[in-house]
């Protein structure tokens, strides 16, 4: 295990250089106009988070034979996706959070109306690299990618999770409901990180099938683990609220199953997720290593 | 004139009918889950609604030898697009807006945050339709469109010219300013609306160049119009708020140049559009009507 962590930390933090300086790159510069935009949407992106679903994306590229950056393109638009989830979730109409990474949440540190239309502008930036991805990549696997991400993100992926999420407040859970929501609201996005790696590297259809059933346990492990920290962490090791959850009486796992059957539900994914790479050879190495990263974040 | 606009007229109403059939056929039904979600995307599209960007779409379709029916994923799209930004642009955190086509906006049919999620989720469903164009159109096409369509509504399209619009409220306007915010604004997805179906229809690159003359003079035009009925229309007729520009001091043609110096300069750029159009049959005179029907919205 011991080697496992170095060998992460060491991946983790080569592919974390990589994706930081594409980002740096494709985000717009700050010129004349439009005013603020351009700062607000490197403002939301850069300087922070662990670029999850970007790695995951490379990660699976690289166990169907291809690698981070031929896909990076696609890898930081599934970043950009998330950015913008985060940015319209902290709106005061919505989780009302001030603190993010460490810093003041965008509509904090501009206003709601930049908020707002800074979401919209990363969001659409995200597409835009979808496109940007058909200069190199046969343009059949990047409308397959297309496809997955919008279904990924909207009425039934990570927007309807988020309704129920906010629906849910102060009601009693169920395992069914915090299902719905888990499985939507942060699980969607990670599945379609890893397909899309692998749709464009050109896995085979049981590839494909053993990475949606890889994907589908890490998203649940990584919100399970979400769930936990928000749960038992603090704000400064955090740099996010923690016991919002709670006071919001929001559906959690700790709160329907309690604080070990949740981390045994973790474990229980993870162990799924490692046995569903059984068919790959060691390039899907990072995979593994990411699978396990999930239940060492700050336990 | 009179044979044109009742030409103008039965191919309004004809392709309006298809267009509603497709919007109402594309949007998610109301199920258990998400609840709300779906109603409200339905609310925000439905009943209501020239649905110029899928006309345009089509009409720009036929010029160049195919028809609407094979574009209408793409030109729903452009709809879903227009009405995300509608949505979102009525929120009180930016113009406060509660009236549209008559009914009240949707957040304050719903609330504020199903109104940001409603418009994230009718944004993320226009990419689905890009993507199911691809399923009868070569997919080098489709993701032609999609850049096309991304750079038209990101940070230098559409949400910049929002935010320019937002920033330069209660300064004093500039030719230059106002130039900026409405090729943006309006313009921009108008003229991604013109140019996707062409490129859909497998135009020719000098038919793309007429095309995107034609379209930035009618966007121009009908962001000038536009600007004309927010001073001196009635709610009753528009179906949403007047003088709402001026008592928020926004940059509009009228405040820059006066109400008829702005007609001038909407006429003087309807005559380009017909210019652009000489070298195209007599297939592209729904282009040519739709043109003259900018002038004619109820001056």
């Amino acid at each position: 295990m011991d080697t496992t962590l170095a060998q992460l930390q060491s991946y983790l933090e080569a592919r974390l250089g990589q994706v930081e300086r594409a980002l740096e790159q494709y985000l717009p510069i700050q010129t004349e106009r439009p005013r603020q935009l351009p700062s607000a949407m490197r403002y939301a992106v850069l300087g922070g988070g662990k670029r999850l679903r970007p790695i995951l994306c490379g990660a699976s590229a690289e166990a169907c034979g291809a690698s981070l950056e031929p896909v990076m393109p696609t890898a930081c638009a599934l970043e950009l996706i998330h950015a913008f989830s985060l940015v319209h979730d902290d709106l005061p109409a919505l989780d009302n959070d001030t603190l993010r990474r460490g810093k003041p949440t965008v509509w904090c540190a501009y206003n709601e109306a930049m908020a707002i239309l800074t979401g919209d502008a990363l969001f659409a930036m995200a597409f835009e690299l979808l496109a940007k991805q058909a200069e190199t990549t046969p343009a059949e696997r990047v409308i397959q990618v297309l496809a997955l991400v919008t279904q990924a993100v909207g009425v039934d992926g990570m927007v309807g999770g988020q309704v129920e999420d906010i629906l849910s407040e102060g009601s009693e859970p169920t395992p069914d409901g915090l299902a719905y929501i888990h499985l939507r609201k942060t699980g969607a996005l990670i599945r379609a990180s890893v397909l899309a790696g692998a749709i464009l590297a050109g896995a085979t259809p049981e590839q494909l099938r053993a990475l949606d059933t890889y994907s589908t346990a890490i998203g649940l492990a990584f919100q399970i683990v979400d769930d936990i920290l928000n749960e038992t962490s603090t704000p400064e090791t955090l740099g996010k609220a923690t016991q919002s959850d709670r006071n919001r009486g929001k559906a959690t796992y700790p709160r329907l199953f309690g604080l070990d059957e949740s981390w045994r539900q973790a474990e229980t994914a993870i162990r799924e997720a490692l046995q569903s790479l059984a068919d790959f050879d060691e390039r899907a190495n990072p995979l593994r290593w990411l699978a396990q990263y999930t239940l060492l974040r700050q336990r």
